[in-house]
C-alpha cells in the first residue's frame, strides 16, 4: 500500500488524522481519480464524497488516479455535506468567488499552517471542494468554518479540481516538511478541546427547530438565509465541547422564562 | 488579452520579464495546455515548446488550455534545448529522479525564491520540464544549471506534467504575493462591519439578565465564571452588527416560547 511507510508519518501509526478532502457533487470520474493523485502525491489518504454525478465506484477515476489505490479503495460516500464532517473538529470551504457572507478567510498557506497545528494536537480536519462549475452552495459553505482562497492571477484564477487540491494539500505538506514532528508537543486541556461537528450541528438542529416553532423564521423564502447566517455567525467562534454545552444550556433557561 | 491587466505585474511593463517555462518533448497536446493554463493561474505567459511530438499548434492543446490564449498564442517551437534557452541567465531543470550527476539540487520552495531575487534583478530565468514518461536526459540536465526538486511523499512522487508547472510556478507567485502584501487592502462591506463593543456589551447584558432570572446562573460562586466563559464564547466570533442583532432575535424568539 503506498504511503503507509511515508516517512512523515513514521511516528504516528493512525494516518487518518492527516486532513480529509471532501468532493461535493464532483462531476466527472476522471477528475475524482486526479484528485486522489494528488492528494496521495502529498501524503493524504483518506477521501470522502458527497453525491458524485457517475455514481460510484467508477472506473475512469481509478484509470485517473494513476495507481492512488489507498485513496479509491477507502473513499467513503455521503448524501450531504453534513454528514460527511461529523466526525471532524474544523472545516475549510475552497470557493474562488466572493460570496455574501460573514465568514473568515484565509489563504492557503496560512490555512495549513492553522491545519498543521491542529493535525499535531490530533484535531481532525477537513477541507471541502464543490463541483467542477458550480462550486460550493452558500449552504454548504455556511456549514464550514472558514473560507481558503489560494492567492492566484486575478485575471486568471480558475483551477481545475485537482489542482485546487493538489495546492492545498502541498502547502499543508510544506508545513509538514518544515516542522520536525517530535518538537510539537503542544497539548490542549480537554475542556478546551474544540466540539465534534455532530455535537455543533445537533445544536444548530435544536435551535433551528425552535426558532421554527416561534415563527422567528416564518418567512420561508428567508429561512435558508437566515439559518445560514446563524450557523456561520456560531461556527466563527470555533465553540468548544463545554462551550456548545453552555449553548445548550442558555437555551433551556430562556426557554423556562 | 488575460494576464495583461495583472495587477502584481502592474509596476513591471515588460511582462516577458516572469521566468520562462520550457517543455522538451512533450507527448500529449493536452498535456501542453494544461501547462499553460497552470502557468497563466500563476501569472506566467512565456511558453517554449522543444519538438512537441504532435507538433504545433495544436487543437487538443488550445482546448485544454480553458482560455489560457495569450501563453498558448506566444508559443515559440525549438527544436533542441540549447537554443531554447540561450537569451536566459539561469536554468532550472525539474527532475523527480536522482540522476548521476554532480549537479546543485534545491527545493521548488528555495529556487523560488532564488528566481524571485534574479527576477527583481531583471535577469531571465526557465524553468525546463521533460517529456510526460521519461523526463529529462542527463544530456539535457547537464544544460541546466541547478535542479528543482519537488519534495513530496516518496512513496508516490509522480506527477502529472501540469501539476509539476502548476506546483513550481506556485511558488514563485508566492515570492511575488509576500513582496506585494503591503498593498492588499482588504475591504469590508458595511453589511459586515463589525460591531461596537457597546452592542457586544449591550447583548452580554441582557442575557445575563435573563440568564439570572431564570436561575441559570444561581450559583453566586460559579456566576462570575459563567459569565466569562459565555462572554469568551461570543467575542471568539468577532460579531458585526448584523449579528448581534440576530442574536437578540434569537433571545426573543425563544422566549416567547
Amino acid at each position: 500500500m503506498a504511503g503507509t511507510n511515508f516517512s512523515l508519518y513514521s511516528e504516528n501509526k493512525n494516518q487518518e488524522l492527516t486532513p480529509v478532502i471532501i468532493l461535493v457533487g464532483p462531476q466527472l470520474g476522471e477528475n475524482i481519480g486526479t484528485t486522489a493523485r494528488a492528494m496521495l502525491n502529498c501524503g493524504f489518504t483518506e477521501l470522502r464524497i458527497v453525491n458524485p454525478r457517475e455514481g460510484w465506484p467508477n472506473e475512469k477515476a481509478v484509470k485517473a488516479s494513476s495507481g492512488a489505490d489507498i485513496v479509491i479503495d477507502n473513499v467513503k460516500l455521503f448524501s450531504d455535506l453534513e454528514s460527511a464532517v461529523m466526525d471532524l473538529k474544523k472545516v475549510y470551504a475552497t470557493t474562488a468567488r466572493t460570496r455574501d457572507m460573514v465568514k473568515p478567510v484565509q489563504t492557503a498557506e496560512l490555512a495549513a499552517q492553522e491545519m498543521f497545528n491542529l493535525y499535531a494536537n490530533q484535531e481532525r480536519v477537513g477541507i471541502v471542494f464543490g463541483p467542477e462549475k458550480a462550486g460550493l452552495t452558500n449552504a454548504d459553505i455556511s456549514l464550514c468554518d472558514m473560507i481558503i482562497d489560494i492567492p492566484l492571477n486575478p485575471a486568471f484564477k480558475s483551477l481545475n479540481l485537482a489542482q485546487a487540491v493538489l495546492l492545498v494539500c502541498y502547502q499543508f505538506f510544506q508545513q509538514q516538511n518544515a516542522q520536525d514532528l517530535t518538537k510539537s508537543e503542544i497539548t490542549i486541556r480537554q475542556s478546551d478541546r474544540l466540539a465534534e461537528k455532530q455535537e455543533v450541528f445537533n445544536f444548530f438542529e435544536r435551535l433551528e427547530d425552535k426558532l421554527d416553532r416561534n415563527g422567528f423564521l416564518r418567512v420561508t423564502e428567508k429561512k435558508e438565509v437566515m439559518m445560514n447566517n446563524i450557523r456561520n455567525l456560531f461556527l466563527k467562534a470555533e465553540l468548544t465541547h463545554q462551550e456548545v454545552k453552555t449553548l445548550h444550556g442558555i437555551i433551556e433557561s430562556i426557554e423556562k422564562m
